[in-house]
């Protein structure tokens, strides 16, 4: 392709877009590894945006009221470094381009918001930053109602391919943008025609302006390499109240030989090929030197924001204090120091009434109460509102017409959800949690290790936590997502035994900065095994002793959740028999492990056999509990789940699985010989 | 809702639907659990897709050119529960419709496939199958180019609700079925614009005529309790090139006060409301009754096909011998004689030249002597191919103009991919197998856990399965992955050492039947480690020793993968320092627990310390063999990840998270003391 018309009709948009295309052409070739293409194609839109729209400030990435850049089509993550480093981000120095993808460099394979301050969010799994895309623009909406338009008023804008768009996860998040009318968010899809295995025809014909339309978003097609027709198209979209797709025909590695083929999608290495592209570039410079006066032209659109602001600065500081204290608390992700002693009132009140309610349930109680002293929590139930019991009184549903409304009624939309919470955590000044069967936990997945590896301390309450869930059966009961949650790094797994472990598991997650929570709550009545006050949260210690050996001490019991009332009845049937058995309640294996020597020994001592019991399977990290820190097999035992559940009357499959306080009393006396 | 027009105006069906009703109702009630609304609200459409259109034949549910029928909207099973049992299906009877949700009854809350013949495949997470409709129909696409017209002609319909819909899977079955033109794909939505939290419009206001226009649906909208325009709806499907959604605009539970409700999605047990309803149906037989002649009528529906079925008996008969030999071959899943062989002469080849290559590389080589004598397999990959190397030459690509072709391009679409291989293997006859990078088993995961649930031998080729990936950094690098697939029941995990492992990981999972396999492959090169050539598959015990100690043993290293490599080199190390150390490669730990006792016994005996080996979280399953059968921790330890990953070059990483030989050797030397 012949790029001296490109060139010839706007210089100067040429070259800085150039200065993108030449540093992600050397950083690849330096790395021997890399996507080339896409931050070739895609230059020219990021230039625009960059130039004349986004508003920034290079000096400041964590400026809150900033607009938002994510760059969903993470592997081309060189577009992102280019320009971070064009901008002059004090992180992303030349050396770091240079360095691109190699051993603690920031300029990962793909971009990584816990190393660079500027990275809105981490990408590279296909999908999940155009979800994220939406949970900040409806984080921005819901602070916009909060705060005012003074303090709260930016754009968020995303950048995806084919791949985005053909991964399910963007129905999910196109479905939600549409029906919110999120005006504010900008959507640009690279519209090149290309994946990794050829042309989009190989896969996918669907007509995206068509489907984009038929959930409620305005749509712009653009040449994308056009620099008035995407100024014209940005100016458009934001003058929106609908969200906007703007469709850019791109051509994948422009102006180099593998322009328009699946080959432009990789790493572009050819040093003769390279020379060719950069000739074609008008670009004359050495390996990673961009021309003073581009640099000097780029660095004056890193700091295009400062005079916004330091406006911005002066409006903030008009606001009432207790404001700026709110707004700032929440983006530092601080809990109110309020939260402490209201859950010690309300697990105060529960060991007196002890009362028999699910887990589920109780965690509604403390919502009941935590809620209104949190005002940047935002709740949510992909359409099981009235089973995950997330939504309390004070809260308000989010809506077109009542911004303000901190309640998401998600769909059946588990994947989008869970990504658009990751998305409203990462705006800032919001601590999202939302709700689904513990079993669609399967849905939700990739983004919730994203939440992990991403370190956002994303809420995901995951009812009817196992067999419990009685009669819609095993499609619906988890025996495997206890290992799947506890296998991921960075990840708190809470199964609460009783409603004062649920409070405190709400208080470790709300009061977490940099890890999520799962909140695995079952659907039957539990009774209240916590019945003698404690003003200090147990559960934060992962395990301790929930009621000691009164005869010699012979056995512990370890359990979980729903299993604890079931090993503290095995416990009264061994002490009858004279067998001393201390009880341990593990809420938190991830918060026991962080625990001292001395304390983990303390809590399970050498000596005992030792009995597991959890409705689910051993490889959910038990082995470790029940032998690592001592001893055989022979001298420990599991009693749960070893294979899928069945739809029957919860009691019946308790019985039938053998997860009983009398199946518990078999294997301890097995134990014992 | 007066019911009385709908009653008068067709008399005769109008009654048929009602059994179908009121036999929902009852059953619901009698469980106290279950969901009465959508079968209610579907009974006109099924009541007449059942008499006027499927081909099936109640006597014989798996005639294998039956029309597939297929709830994906699951949690309405009575509505499947109640067609089988009126039509006479030999399974389910009427204690089965009594006895619905009950322990032992085949009449589980959701339809399980694995339970009930007639129920094609086992549905209630939301989307899978509509999803699994599309592999259906993709079969019956490549059987009947096989097989020609006279043997496989049939149609797949699916009934799906807004829940299906909203779920992004939706999205990547909607467009898989549009670009292939699954003309023999009904799809009917059950448009009640009801969900569990309230209307639809709470969560989404997607025109879905529209949506699905855009990917290349022909759309037909109809009253779906209109049964002339349901009949005229199913005629105009059948006749289209296309892929046909018929939307359905219905009332959920019709006739019920809870009718237009989200009350009405749920258990109606109310006797006097369901005494209302009945009245309204003009239903006066006590519960669990159905009048002699609506029964009847409907038991001649179900052997309405059994003549079509003659006729297709006589005309299979007529095929050649060696095609029908193929044919009930495949449908039985049985694996042809020659495999076994075939594998044995290239384990030999193998074993002989020594290649270092990836396991991903050595699948490939595999697949290159198996799909040649093997034509029911179906590969593909998720956008991946030449990544995943699943693509052979002898294969060809499925699509419009090419029925016959056998490899698959996904697309972007790890998720829709496993659903539709799922219903690819159920529909029969078929052997599918597919790939994407194994970090991406997270979008795939719904669909892989109900292969496992559902006794589907799918093959998901999972590569790039560690830190190995490099440059691409933790997105893309599995670490809890494997404990994900090992944790979850009946499942195979293969992580082959070698090409020779790689080989007989293929020989077992493709003779599987009732168990899905995960190949974990690597992307990096290995050297072969099974050099000696041995007939038998030693990677079907699981475990085995790969090589002995020499000197006196005092160490068992045991390792998988691109770790075998690095046990045999630390062993190496040991040895020379006079420390005896044997070396076991574990390809599949599923099978090794699967071994009797004195096997396991013979591969790891008691008294050697044990070092685990594996580049990713020790929660994989490991503790059981590092400490289950013997020992303390003190004489136990593992070589592996304990956090997500990093951007850099493979070997690097394997340095920086201390995976290698030297490190294994420290380990040792600790334990030793």
């Amino acid at each position: 392709m012949d790029l001296t018309a490109l060139r010839t009709a706007n210089p100067e948009h040429w070259a800085k877009a150039a200065a993108i295309r030449a540093l992600t052409l050397d950083a690849v070739a330096a790395a021997n590894s890399g996507h080339s293409g896409m931050p070739m194609g895609m230059a020219d839109v990021a230039t625009v945006l960059f130039e004349k729209h986004l508003k920034f400030d290079a000096s400041a990435p964590q400026w809150p009221d900033r607009d938002r850049f994510i760059l969903s089509a993470g592997h081309g993550s060189m577009l992102i470094y280019s320009l971070l480093h064009l901008c002059g981000d004090a992180q992303v120095t030349l050396d770091q381009i240079k360095n691109f993808r190699q051993m603690g460099a920031l300029t990962a394979g793909h971009p990584e918001n816990f190393l660079l301050d500027a990275v809105e969010t981490t990408t590279g799994p296909l999908g999940q930053g155009l979800a994220n895309a939406v949970g900040f623009a409806m984080a921005e909406e819901i602070q916009r109602a909060q705060y005012g338009r003074k303090i709260v008023d930016h754009h968020t804008y995303v950048m995806a391919g084919d791949g985005c768009l053909m991964e399910g996860i963007s129905q999910e998040a196109i479905g939600l943008a549409g029906r919110h009318n999120l005006g504010k968010l900008i959507l640009f899809w690279d519209n090149n025609n290309i994946t990794i295995d050829g042309s989009v025809e190989l896969s996918d014909r669907t007509n995206q302006v068509q489907r984009f339309k038929a959930s409620g978003w305005q749509v712009i097609e653009i040449d994308g390499h056009d620099p008035q027709a995407i100024d014209e198209a940005i100016t458009a979209a934001k003058k929106s109240k609908k969200p906007s797709m703007i469709a850019c025909k791109t051509h994948i590695a422009l102006g180099h030989a593998a322009q328009d083929t699946s080959k432009g999608h990789g790493a572009l290495t050819d040093a003769d090929q390279m020379k060719a592209a950069k000739e074609a570039y008008g670009w004359t410079t050495g390996p990673f030197e961009v021309p003073a006066d581009i640099k000097s032209q780029w660095e004056a659109i890193g700091s295009r924001g400062a005079a916004d602001r330091a406006e911005w600065e002066t409006r903030f500081a008009e606001v009432s204090e207790q404001k700026q204290n709110r707004f700032n608390r929440a983006y530092a992700m601080d809990a109110p120091k309020k939260l402490s002693a209201a859950v010690k009132a309300l697990k105060k009140q529960i060991s007196e009434d002890k009362p028999k309610v699910a887990t589920r349930k109780a965690s509604e109680m403390a919502l009941a109460v935590i809620n209104p002293i949190m005002p940047e929590t935002v709740g949510g139930s992909a359409d099981l509102t009235g089973s995950n019991l997330t939504k309390t009184g004070d809260m308000g549903v989010f809506d077109t017409d009542n911004r303000k409304g901190r309640f998401v009624y998600w769909g059946i939309r588990e994947h989008g959800m869970a990504a658009a919470m990751n998305g409203m955590a990462l705006h800032g000044g919001i601590r999202p949690y939302s709700g689904t069967f513990f079993c669609f936990t399967d849905y939700a997945r990739p983004s919730m290790r994203l939440a992990a590896l991403s370190k956002i301390p994303s809420v995901f309450v995951m009812t009817h936590d196992s067999i419990g869930v009685g009669e819609d059966g095993p499609t619906h009961q988890p025996v495997e997502h206890l290992a799947i949650c506890r296998a991921t790094p960075n990840t708190y797994v809470f199964r609460p035994a009783d409603a004062v472990e649920t409070a405190e598991a709400w208080e470790i997650a709300l009061s977490a900065k940099e890890t999520p929570s799962v909140l695995s709550l079952t659907r039957q009545g539990l009774p209240t095994v916590r019945t003698e006050h404690k003003l200090s949260n147990l559960t934060a210690k992962g395990a301790y002793v929930l009621a000691d050996a009164e005869a010699k001490r012979q056995v512990i019991l370890i359990a979980t959740g729903s299993e604890v009332a079931i090993a503290m009845e095995a416990k009264a049937k061994l002490e009858a028999m004279g067998i001393g058995t201390r009880v341990v309640s593990m809420p938190c294996m991830e918060l026991f492990a962080s625990q001292d020597e001395t304390y983990r020994r303390k809590v399970l001592p050498a000596g005992p056999v030792r009995v597991g019991i959890e409705a689910a399977v051993r490889a959910g990290g038990w082995d470790r509990w029940l032998m690592g820190e001592r001893g055989q097999d022979k001298k420990a035992a599991f009693v749960g789940m070893d294979s899928f559940g069945a739809s029957a009357p919860a009691g019946e499959l308790y019985e039938k699985f053998g997860i009983t306080a009398d199946a518990t009393v078999a294997k301890v006396k097995d134990l014992l010989g």
